[in-house]
Protein backbone atom coordinates (compact mmCIF):
# COMPACT_ATOMS: atom_id res chain seq x y z
CA UNK A 1 0.00 0.00 0.00
CA UNK A 2 1.40 3.73 -0.56
CA UNK A 3 1.24 6.48 1.26
CA UNK A 4 -0.72 9.28 -0.03
CA UNK A 5 -0.80 11.62 2.40
CA UNK A 6 0.04 12.51 5.51
CA UNK A 7 -2.83 14.59 7.29
CA UNK A 8 -2.47 16.18 10.63
CA UNK A 9 -4.69 13.42 12.27
CA UNK A 10 -4.64 11.05 9.66
CA UNK A 11 -2.38 9.11 7.24
CA UNK A 12 -4.04 7.97 3.42
CA UNK A 13 -2.38 4.77 2.08
CA UNK A 14 -4.20 3.68 -1.46
CA UNK A 15 -5.07 0.32 -1.39
CA UNK A 16 -4.54 -2.34 -4.70
CA UNK A 17 -8.61 -2.53 -4.89
CA UNK A 18 -8.82 0.99 -5.32
CA UNK A 19 -10.03 1.42 -1.95
CA UNK A 20 -8.03 3.64 0.44
CA UNK A 21 -6.89 3.63 4.36
CA UNK A 22 -7.21 5.93 6.77
CA UNK A 23 -5.05 5.54 9.32
CA UNK A 24 -6.44 7.00 12.69
CA UNK A 25 -2.99 8.87 14.22
CA UNK A 26 -2.81 10.06 17.94
CA UNK A 27 -2.15 13.62 16.96
CA UNK A 28 -4.79 16.51 17.74
CA UNK A 29 -4.80 19.81 16.70
CA UNK A 30 -4.69 22.45 18.92
CA UNK A 31 -1.94 25.03 19.98
CA UNK A 32 0.57 25.03 22.60
CA UNK A 33 -0.35 21.45 24.21
CA UNK A 34 -4.28 22.93 24.23
CA UNK A 35 -6.40 20.70 22.56
CA UNK A 36 -8.41 22.69 20.30
CA UNK A 37 -10.05 20.72 17.03
CA UNK A 38 -10.64 23.89 15.64
CA UNK A 39 -6.79 24.54 15.05
CA UNK A 40 -4.75 23.96 12.00
CA UNK A 41 -1.64 22.66 13.63
CA UNK A 42 -1.05 19.60 15.73
CA UNK A 43 -0.60 20.66 19.13
CA UNK A 44 -0.19 16.94 21.42
CA UNK A 45 -0.13 13.64 21.15
CA UNK A 46 -2.85 11.50 23.24
CA UNK A 47 -2.21 7.99 23.75
CA UNK A 48 -5.60 5.92 22.37
CA UNK A 49 -7.18 9.22 20.53
CA UNK A 50 -6.51 7.88 17.54
CA UNK A 51 -8.58 4.29 18.08
CA UNK A 52 -10.98 6.69 19.99
CA UNK A 53 -12.44 9.02 17.26
CA UNK A 54 -11.96 5.87 14.74
CA UNK A 55 -14.33 3.91 17.24
CA UNK A 56 -16.95 7.21 17.14
CA UNK A 57 -16.56 7.44 13.36
CA UNK A 58 -17.62 3.75 12.84
CA UNK A 59 -20.69 3.94 14.87
CA UNK A 60 -22.10 6.83 13.20
CA UNK A 61 -21.00 5.75 9.40
CA UNK A 62 -22.60 2.38 10.34
CA UNK A 63 -25.95 4.36 11.58
CA UNK A 64 -25.86 6.08 8.46
CA UNK A 65 -25.23 3.39 6.14
CA UNK A 66 -28.16 1.75 7.92
CA UNK A 67 -30.13 4.51 6.95
CA UNK A 68 -28.90 4.47 3.16
CA UNK A 69 -27.33 7.74 3.55
CA UNK A 70 -24.60 7.89 1.28
CA UNK A 71 -20.91 7.89 2.75
CA UNK A 72 -17.42 6.75 1.65
CA UNK A 73 -17.74 4.20 4.88
CA UNK A 74 -16.27 0.22 3.82
CA UNK A 75 -14.60 -1.03 6.86
CA UNK A 76 -13.35 -0.42 9.95
CA UNK A 77 -10.76 -2.34 12.14
CA UNK A 78 -10.55 -0.38 15.43
CA UNK A 79 -7.44 -2.52 17.06
CA UNK A 80 -5.02 -1.22 14.08
CA UNK A 81 -6.87 2.35 14.04
CA UNK A 82 -7.56 1.58 10.01
CA UNK A 83 -10.54 3.12 8.43
CA UNK A 84 -11.30 1.64 4.35
CA UNK A 85 -13.31 3.85 2.48
CA UNK A 86 -14.12 4.32 -1.03
CA UNK A 87 -12.37 6.73 -3.59
CA UNK A 88 -13.87 10.32 -3.20
CA UNK A 89 -12.99 13.42 -5.39
CA UNK A 90 -13.65 16.74 -3.34
CA UNK A 91 -15.22 19.98 -4.12
CA UNK A 92 -12.61 22.52 -5.28
CA UNK A 93 -9.21 21.97 -2.62
CA UNK A 94 -12.06 20.87 0.20
CA UNK A 95 -15.12 22.39 1.98
CA UNK A 96 -16.06 22.13 5.50
CA UNK A 97 -20.12 21.83 5.44
CA UNK A 98 -21.34 23.09 9.38
CA UNK A 99 -24.62 22.14 10.58
CA UNK A 100 -25.32 24.40 13.82
CA UNK A 101 -28.25 23.77 16.24
CA UNK A 102 -27.33 26.34 18.59
CA UNK A 103 -25.54 29.76 17.65
CA UNK A 104 -21.59 29.29 19.28
CA UNK A 105 -17.95 29.91 17.94
CA UNK A 106 -17.47 31.28 14.36
CA UNK A 107 -20.96 31.96 14.22
CA UNK A 108 -20.90 34.21 16.97
CA UNK A 109 -17.65 35.73 16.13
CA UNK A 110 -19.32 36.41 12.49
CA UNK A 111 -22.80 36.94 13.84
CA UNK A 112 -22.90 38.30 16.92
CA UNK A 113 -24.28 41.84 16.33
CA UNK A 114 -27.32 39.66 15.53
CA UNK A 115 -27.16 35.99 18.04
CA UNK A 116 -26.71 35.35 21.66
CA UNK A 117 -24.62 32.40 22.19
CA UNK A 118 -26.68 29.32 22.63
CA UNK A 119 -29.37 30.52 20.68
CA UNK A 120 -31.20 28.33 18.34
CA UNK A 121 -30.34 27.96 14.85
CA UNK A 122 -32.45 25.13 13.77
CA UNK A 123 -30.04 23.03 11.93
CA UNK A 124 -29.24 26.00 9.66
CA UNK A 125 -26.24 24.97 7.15
CA UNK A 126 -23.20 26.93 6.13
CA UNK A 127 -20.00 26.65 4.33
CA UNK A 128 -16.27 27.46 4.09
CA UNK A 129 -13.69 27.16 2.33
CA UNK A 130 -10.85 25.36 3.68
CA UNK A 131 -8.39 28.35 3.19
CA UNK A 132 -5.81 28.63 6.24
CA UNK A 133 -4.21 31.11 4.60
CA UNK A 134 -7.66 32.96 4.31
CA UNK A 135 -9.19 31.70 7.83
CA UNK A 136 -11.07 29.22 6.02
CA UNK A 137 -13.97 31.92 4.69
CA UNK A 138 -17.73 31.75 4.75
CA UNK A 139 -19.03 31.46 0.94
CA UNK A 140 -22.53 31.32 -0.14
CA UNK A 141 -24.66 28.82 -2.80
CA UNK A 142 -24.05 31.29 -5.92
CA UNK A 143 -19.92 32.09 -4.80
CA UNK A 144 -19.12 28.45 -4.82
CA UNK A 145 -21.53 27.89 -7.86
CA UNK A 146 -19.58 30.80 -9.95
CA UNK A 147 -16.39 30.03 -8.78
CA UNK A 148 -17.23 26.45 -10.74
CA UNK A 149 -16.79 24.64 -7.00
CA UNK A 150 -20.77 23.51 -6.61
CA UNK A 151 -23.30 23.84 -8.88
CA UNK A 152 -26.56 24.83 -7.36
CA UNK A 153 -28.36 21.38 -7.63
CA UNK A 154 -25.19 19.79 -5.80
CA UNK A 155 -25.06 22.33 -2.90
CA UNK A 156 -29.03 21.77 -2.79
CA UNK A 157 -27.82 18.17 -2.27
CA UNK A 158 -25.17 18.75 0.22
CA UNK A 159 -27.38 20.82 2.26
CA UNK A 160 -29.94 18.76 2.69
CA UNK A 161 -27.55 15.13 3.15
CA UNK A 162 -26.11 17.68 5.73
CA UNK A 163 -29.12 18.29 7.50
CA UNK A 164 -30.00 14.70 7.81
CA UNK A 165 -26.46 13.59 8.85
CA UNK A 166 -26.75 16.07 11.41
CA UNK A 167 -30.14 15.20 12.47
CA UNK A 168 -28.89 11.38 13.00
CA UNK A 169 -25.67 12.44 15.33
CA UNK A 170 -28.11 15.35 17.09
CA UNK A 171 -30.67 11.86 18.19
CA UNK A 172 -27.89 9.92 19.06
CA UNK A 173 -25.97 12.33 21.43
CA UNK A 174 -29.82 13.23 22.81
CA UNK A 175 -29.79 9.32 23.74
CA UNK A 176 -27.36 10.04 26.42
CA UNK A 177 -28.57 13.32 27.56
CA UNK A 178 -25.59 15.44 25.56
CA UNK A 179 -26.96 18.03 23.14
CA UNK A 180 -25.38 18.66 19.99
CA UNK A 181 -24.48 22.39 19.08
CA UNK A 182 -22.91 22.13 15.72
CA UNK A 183 -21.07 19.94 13.37
CA UNK A 184 -18.66 19.93 10.89
CA UNK A 185 -18.60 17.75 7.97
CA UNK A 186 -16.71 16.97 4.59
CA UNK A 187 -18.25 15.58 1.22
CA UNK A 188 -17.15 14.67 -1.75
CA UNK A 189 -18.18 13.09 -5.02
CA UNK A 190 -17.83 8.93 -6.21
CA UNK A 191 -16.61 8.28 -9.63
CA UNK A 192 -20.22 8.31 -10.87
CA UNK A 193 -20.62 11.93 -9.41
CA UNK A 194 -22.24 10.96 -6.51
CA UNK A 195 -22.15 13.12 -3.55
CA UNK A 196 -21.18 11.06 -0.12
CA UNK A 197 -19.76 11.81 3.47
CA UNK A 198 -16.11 11.34 3.36
CA UNK A 199 -13.29 11.91 6.55
CA UNK A 200 -14.87 10.87 10.10
CA UNK A 201 -17.16 11.97 12.31
CA UNK A 202 -15.71 12.57 15.62
CA UNK A 203 -15.22 14.24 18.99
CA UNK A 204 -13.35 16.77 16.88
CA UNK A 205 -16.05 17.39 14.51
CA UNK A 206 -18.70 18.43 16.61
CA UNK A 207 -19.15 20.83 20.17
CA UNK A 208 -21.38 19.02 22.51
CA UNK A 209 -22.83 20.35 25.99
CA UNK A 210 -24.39 18.17 28.48
CA UNK A 211 -26.35 20.22 31.47
CA UNK A 212 -25.49 23.58 30.22
CA UNK A 213 -21.40 22.98 30.16
CA UNK A 214 -19.19 21.93 27.10
CA UNK A 215 -18.01 18.48 26.96
CA UNK A 216 -14.28 18.11 25.23
CA UNK A 217 -13.68 15.77 22.23
CA UNK A 218 -11.99 12.81 24.41
CA UNK A 219 -14.41 13.19 26.78
CA UNK A 220 -17.18 13.20 24.67
CA UNK A 221 -16.07 10.18 22.61
CA UNK A 222 -15.35 7.97 25.72
CA UNK A 223 -18.90 9.52 26.78
CA UNK A 224 -20.29 8.24 23.49
CA UNK A 225 -18.03 5.47 23.11
CA UNK A 226 -19.28 3.37 26.43
CA UNK A 227 -21.20 0.29 25.85
CA UNK B 1 -36.38 70.19 9.91
CA UNK B 2 -34.90 67.72 12.29
CA UNK B 3 -30.99 66.64 12.41
CA UNK B 4 -31.79 62.30 12.35
CA UNK B 5 -28.74 61.23 12.04
CA UNK B 6 -24.66 62.53 11.37
CA UNK B 7 -23.01 59.82 8.62
CA UNK B 8 -20.03 60.11 7.58
CA UNK B 9 -20.19 61.83 4.30
CA UNK B 10 -24.38 62.54 4.45
CA UNK B 11 -26.60 64.38 7.41
CA UNK B 12 -30.37 62.94 7.38
CA UNK B 13 -32.81 65.42 8.68
CA UNK B 14 -36.47 64.11 8.66
CA UNK B 15 -39.05 66.70 7.18
CA UNK B 16 -42.41 67.85 8.28
CA UNK B 17 -44.14 66.20 5.61
CA UNK B 18 -42.98 62.76 6.42
CA UNK B 19 -39.99 62.74 3.87
CA UNK B 20 -36.36 63.00 4.64
CA UNK B 21 -33.44 65.40 3.62
CA UNK B 22 -29.94 63.89 2.95
CA UNK B 23 -27.32 66.46 2.52
CA UNK B 24 -24.64 65.17 0.82
CA UNK B 25 -21.30 66.29 2.21
CA UNK B 26 -17.99 67.17 0.70
CA UNK B 27 -16.33 64.53 3.44
CA UNK B 28 -14.78 61.68 2.11
CA UNK B 29 -14.28 58.30 3.48
CA UNK B 30 -10.58 57.08 3.62
CA UNK B 31 -7.59 56.87 5.54
CA UNK B 32 -4.38 59.49 6.32
CA UNK B 33 -5.52 61.68 3.93
CA UNK B 34 -5.96 58.78 0.80
CA UNK B 35 -9.74 58.42 -0.76
CA UNK B 36 -10.51 54.91 0.19
CA UNK B 37 -14.68 54.07 -0.47
CA UNK B 38 -14.12 51.35 1.30
CA UNK B 39 -13.13 52.87 4.34
CA UNK B 40 -15.12 53.67 7.33
CA UNK B 41 -13.66 56.86 8.81
CA UNK B 42 -13.57 60.29 6.91
CA UNK B 43 -10.14 60.72 5.38
CA UNK B 44 -10.29 64.51 3.97
CA UNK B 45 -13.14 67.27 2.56
CA UNK B 46 -12.46 67.51 -1.49
CA UNK B 47 -14.37 70.64 -2.29
CA UNK B 48 -17.63 69.89 -4.39
CA UNK B 49 -17.58 66.57 -3.69
CA UNK B 50 -20.96 66.53 -2.04
CA UNK B 51 -22.26 67.73 -5.43
CA UNK B 52 -20.57 65.60 -7.71
CA UNK B 53 -21.90 62.37 -5.85
CA UNK B 54 -25.39 63.98 -5.66
CA UNK B 55 -25.22 64.86 -9.19
CA UNK B 56 -24.38 60.78 -10.50
CA UNK B 57 -27.17 59.18 -7.91
CA UNK B 58 -29.91 61.74 -9.19
CA UNK B 59 -28.75 60.79 -12.79
CA UNK B 60 -29.06 56.86 -11.41
CA UNK B 61 -31.82 57.10 -9.91
CA UNK B 62 -34.48 59.00 -12.43
CA UNK B 63 -33.37 56.33 -15.18
CA UNK B 64 -34.55 53.57 -12.42
CA UNK B 65 -37.74 55.27 -11.95
CA UNK B 66 -38.04 55.77 -15.93
CA UNK B 67 -37.61 51.82 -15.73
CA UNK B 68 -40.25 51.67 -12.57
CA UNK B 69 -37.63 49.98 -9.87
CA UNK B 70 -38.53 50.90 -6.88
CA UNK B 71 -36.28 53.74 -5.28
CA UNK B 72 -36.54 55.91 -2.29
CA UNK B 73 -35.65 58.76 -4.50
CA UNK B 74 -38.32 61.81 -4.42
CA UNK B 75 -36.31 64.69 -5.50
CA UNK B 76 -32.59 66.55 -5.51
CA UNK B 77 -31.35 69.85 -5.37
CA UNK B 78 -28.52 70.05 -6.91
CA UNK B 79 -26.86 73.09 -5.56
CA UNK B 80 -27.77 72.68 -2.11
CA UNK B 81 -26.63 69.32 -2.61
CA UNK B 82 -29.54 67.91 -0.74
CA UNK B 83 -31.81 64.71 -1.95
CA UNK B 84 -35.20 63.84 -0.70
CA UNK B 85 -35.62 60.61 -0.13
CA UNK B 86 -39.47 58.28 1.21
CA UNK B 87 -38.94 56.86 4.55
CA UNK B 88 -37.35 53.93 4.64
CA UNK B 89 -37.24 50.66 7.10
CA UNK B 90 -33.55 49.09 6.89
CA UNK B 91 -33.27 45.27 7.05
CA UNK B 92 -31.30 45.09 10.98
CA UNK B 93 -28.89 47.35 11.27
CA UNK B 94 -28.14 47.52 7.79
CA UNK B 95 -26.74 45.26 4.85
CA UNK B 96 -24.29 46.13 1.82
CA UNK B 97 -25.87 44.06 -1.30
CA UNK B 98 -22.83 43.14 -3.66
CA UNK B 99 -23.31 42.87 -7.67
CA UNK B 100 -20.18 41.54 -9.36
CA UNK B 101 -19.15 41.71 -12.68
CA UNK B 102 -15.35 40.91 -12.39
CA UNK B 103 -13.09 39.67 -9.29
CA UNK B 104 -11.64 42.36 -7.21
CA UNK B 105 -11.41 43.94 -3.96
CA UNK B 106 -13.01 41.64 -0.45
CA UNK B 107 -14.14 38.82 -3.65
CA UNK B 108 -9.98 38.20 -4.22
CA UNK B 109 -9.39 38.46 -0.37
CA UNK B 110 -11.80 35.68 0.58
CA UNK B 111 -11.82 33.91 -2.38
CA UNK B 112 -8.18 34.53 -4.43
CA UNK B 113 -7.78 30.38 -3.71
CA UNK B 114 -10.02 30.08 -6.61
CA UNK B 115 -10.60 33.34 -8.28
CA UNK B 116 -8.17 35.31 -10.53
CA UNK B 117 -7.85 39.11 -10.61
CA UNK B 118 -10.35 40.88 -12.99
CA UNK B 119 -12.19 36.94 -13.85
CA UNK B 120 -15.60 37.62 -15.33
CA UNK B 121 -18.23 36.95 -12.44
CA UNK B 122 -21.36 37.56 -14.43
CA UNK B 123 -23.48 39.57 -12.13
CA UNK B 124 -23.18 37.30 -8.93
CA UNK B 125 -24.87 39.40 -5.60
CA UNK B 126 -23.35 38.99 -2.12
CA UNK B 127 -24.64 40.15 1.04
CA UNK B 128 -22.49 41.37 3.70
CA UNK B 129 -23.72 42.79 7.05
CA UNK B 130 -22.71 46.47 8.17
CA UNK B 131 -20.51 45.47 10.97
CA UNK B 132 -17.67 47.33 11.55
CA UNK B 133 -16.29 45.71 14.66
CA UNK B 134 -16.60 42.33 12.72
CA UNK B 135 -15.32 43.67 9.32
CA UNK B 136 -18.55 43.31 7.83
CA UNK B 137 -18.57 39.76 7.20
CA UNK B 138 -20.39 37.77 4.36
CA UNK B 139 -23.73 36.53 5.23
CA UNK B 140 -25.94 33.80 2.84
CA UNK B 141 -29.71 33.73 2.37
CA UNK B 142 -30.38 30.59 5.02
CA UNK B 143 -28.16 32.76 7.77
CA UNK B 144 -29.93 35.97 7.15
CA UNK B 145 -33.25 34.19 7.29
CA UNK B 146 -32.05 32.49 10.24
CA UNK B 147 -31.27 35.38 12.50
CA UNK B 148 -34.70 37.20 11.48
CA UNK B 149 -32.94 39.75 9.30
CA UNK B 150 -34.67 38.58 5.61
CA UNK B 151 -36.91 36.27 4.89
CA UNK B 152 -36.07 34.04 2.35
CA UNK B 153 -38.51 35.45 -0.01
CA UNK B 154 -36.77 38.86 0.51
CA UNK B 155 -33.56 37.46 -0.26
CA UNK B 156 -34.37 36.42 -3.78
CA UNK B 157 -36.33 39.73 -4.27
CA UNK B 158 -33.05 41.82 -3.29
CA UNK B 159 -30.80 39.43 -5.57
CA UNK B 160 -33.17 40.03 -8.52
CA UNK B 161 -33.38 43.75 -7.75
CA UNK B 162 -29.64 43.73 -7.42
CA UNK B 163 -29.04 42.64 -10.67
CA UNK B 164 -31.75 44.78 -12.47
CA UNK B 165 -30.29 47.80 -11.23
CA UNK B 166 -26.36 46.57 -11.17
CA UNK B 167 -26.86 46.10 -15.34
CA UNK B 168 -28.53 49.24 -15.31
CA UNK B 169 -26.12 51.17 -14.03
CA UNK B 170 -23.24 48.76 -16.20
CA UNK B 171 -24.98 49.65 -19.27
CA UNK B 172 -24.75 53.75 -18.56
CA UNK B 173 -21.32 53.08 -18.12
CA UNK B 174 -20.66 51.27 -21.39
CA UNK B 175 -22.17 53.84 -22.71
CA UNK B 176 -19.12 55.88 -21.92
CA UNK B 177 -16.49 53.30 -22.39
CA UNK B 178 -16.09 52.54 -19.09
CA UNK B 179 -16.17 49.00 -17.30
CA UNK B 180 -18.39 48.58 -14.23
CA UNK B 181 -16.40 45.50 -12.08
CA UNK B 182 -18.23 45.64 -9.21
CA UNK B 183 -21.45 48.03 -6.78
CA UNK B 184 -22.14 47.97 -3.44
CA UNK B 185 -26.16 49.08 -3.30
CA UNK B 186 -28.12 49.33 0.25
CA UNK B 187 -32.02 48.54 0.46
CA UNK B 188 -34.54 49.37 3.19
CA UNK B 189 -38.83 48.48 2.97
CA UNK B 190 -41.41 50.86 2.67
CA UNK B 191 -44.07 50.56 5.67
CA UNK B 192 -46.04 48.44 3.55
CA UNK B 193 -43.51 46.42 2.90
CA UNK B 194 -42.20 46.67 -0.43
CA UNK B 195 -38.39 46.71 -1.52
CA UNK B 196 -36.80 49.40 -2.27
CA UNK B 197 -33.18 50.65 -3.15
CA UNK B 198 -32.14 52.86 -0.43
CA UNK B 199 -29.08 55.38 -0.12
CA UNK B 200 -26.97 56.64 -2.84
CA UNK B 201 -25.28 55.09 -6.25
CA UNK B 202 -21.80 57.67 -6.79
CA UNK B 203 -18.46 57.02 -7.24
CA UNK B 204 -17.84 55.80 -4.08
CA UNK B 205 -20.29 52.62 -4.72
CA UNK B 206 -18.94 51.05 -7.21
CA UNK B 207 -15.44 50.28 -8.93
CA UNK B 208 -15.26 50.86 -12.56
CA UNK B 209 -12.63 50.32 -15.12
CA UNK B 210 -11.52 52.35 -18.35
CA UNK B 211 -9.13 50.61 -20.39
CA UNK B 212 -8.02 48.21 -18.04
CA UNK B 213 -7.76 51.24 -15.87
CA UNK B 214 -9.10 52.03 -12.14
CA UNK B 215 -10.91 54.88 -12.51
CA UNK B 216 -11.01 56.71 -8.47
CA UNK B 217 -14.36 57.96 -7.80
CA UNK B 218 -14.32 61.72 -8.18
CA UNK B 219 -12.60 61.02 -11.85
CA UNK B 220 -15.67 58.67 -12.68
CA UNK B 221 -17.74 60.97 -11.46
CA UNK B 222 -16.62 63.73 -13.56
CA UNK B 223 -16.21 61.31 -16.27
CA UNK B 224 -20.13 60.28 -16.31
CA UNK B 225 -21.50 64.02 -15.17
CA UNK B 226 -19.79 65.68 -18.12
CA UNK B 227 -23.09 66.49 -20.24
Amino acid sequence: MNLKYRGKTKDVYELENGHYLLKFKDDVTGEDGVFDPGANTVGLQIAGAGRAGLKLTKHFFEVLQEQEIPTHYVDARLDEAEMIVKPAVVFGDGLEVICRYKATGSFMKRYGKYAVEGQDLGGFVEVTLKDDERQDPPISADALDVLGILSLTEYAQLKALTKQIGDVVKEELLNREIELYDIKLEFGKTETGEIMLIDEISGGNMRAYKDGVYIEPLELERLMNEA
